[in-house]
């Protein structure tokens, strides 16, 4: 099954948002969505949309890697920087390889590890959306 | 237009997360949706639908007491402390009154302010998500 018809099986609302996976590896995920089904009342994208996206590009990130585990996002920190009138793309990288080491090592030992991920919702190249999410995977 | 209709006529995203309005008034607005449009993997409800009804509800909140103002959220913060499995609700109450006074006294003198405003996801009674948002209001 591929990464969007997972997202769309599992997570209805992200059918609803008309989501779809630009790109999808171990090294970074990138996300599309239309600003027809995410406008709000300006006629820019809701920032419920933006701020799912990029939580959806992240744990797809997440599921990746580990897709036998449990991944829940337990906080969240977003800043709207620029109105967005288009469609966009939420990207989401890896962490530095400290911190994915030390994860992936605690997740080995301790059967639950947490990861703080950081993704950007783009659009014709600019930084709109800056999000950061704290994610537990559960082996 | 009823503050429902609003929200779905200019937020589809609201309608097919199936966002009802519980009760709205400038003391408190509560938003309510159902578990089956905001499912994910888990059987539990999108972190991303949480977050979009905890900004639903702050922004009703404004948009009662402004309704001519152009409001727009510029930062969020959101702890997902309990997965949510059932129907829930997001409640937005009035903040403290010297920030509300704050508030208006600036959008009045300079056509533009910000304010702190919380939210709870609520389900039976328990507190599942706390959500604080900083909001724009543009005269």
């Amino acid at each position: 099954m591929t990464l969007e018809t997972y997202l769309h099986e599992h997570i209805p609302l992200s059918k609803a948002m008309g989501v779809k996976v630009v790109s999808a590896s171990p090294e970074q995920v990138i996300l599309s969505a239309p600003l027809a089904n995410n406008i709000n009342h300006k006629q820019t994208a809701f920032g419920g949309s933006l701020h799912a996206l990029a939580t959806l590009s992240c744990w797809s990130l997440l599921h990746l890697h580990f897709p036998a585990c449990q991944i829940v996002i337990a906080h969240s920190e977003i800043d709207y920087l620029i109105p967005v009138t288009t469609e966009f793309t939420a990207q989401c990288s890896m962490p530095n390889l400290q911190d994915w080491d030390r994860f992936q090592y605690t997740l080995a030992k301790k059967g639950k590890a947490r990861i703080v991920l950081t993704a950007t919702v783009l659009s014709e190249g600019r930084t709109y959306v800056t999000f950061t999410g704290t994610f537990v995977a559960i082996n």
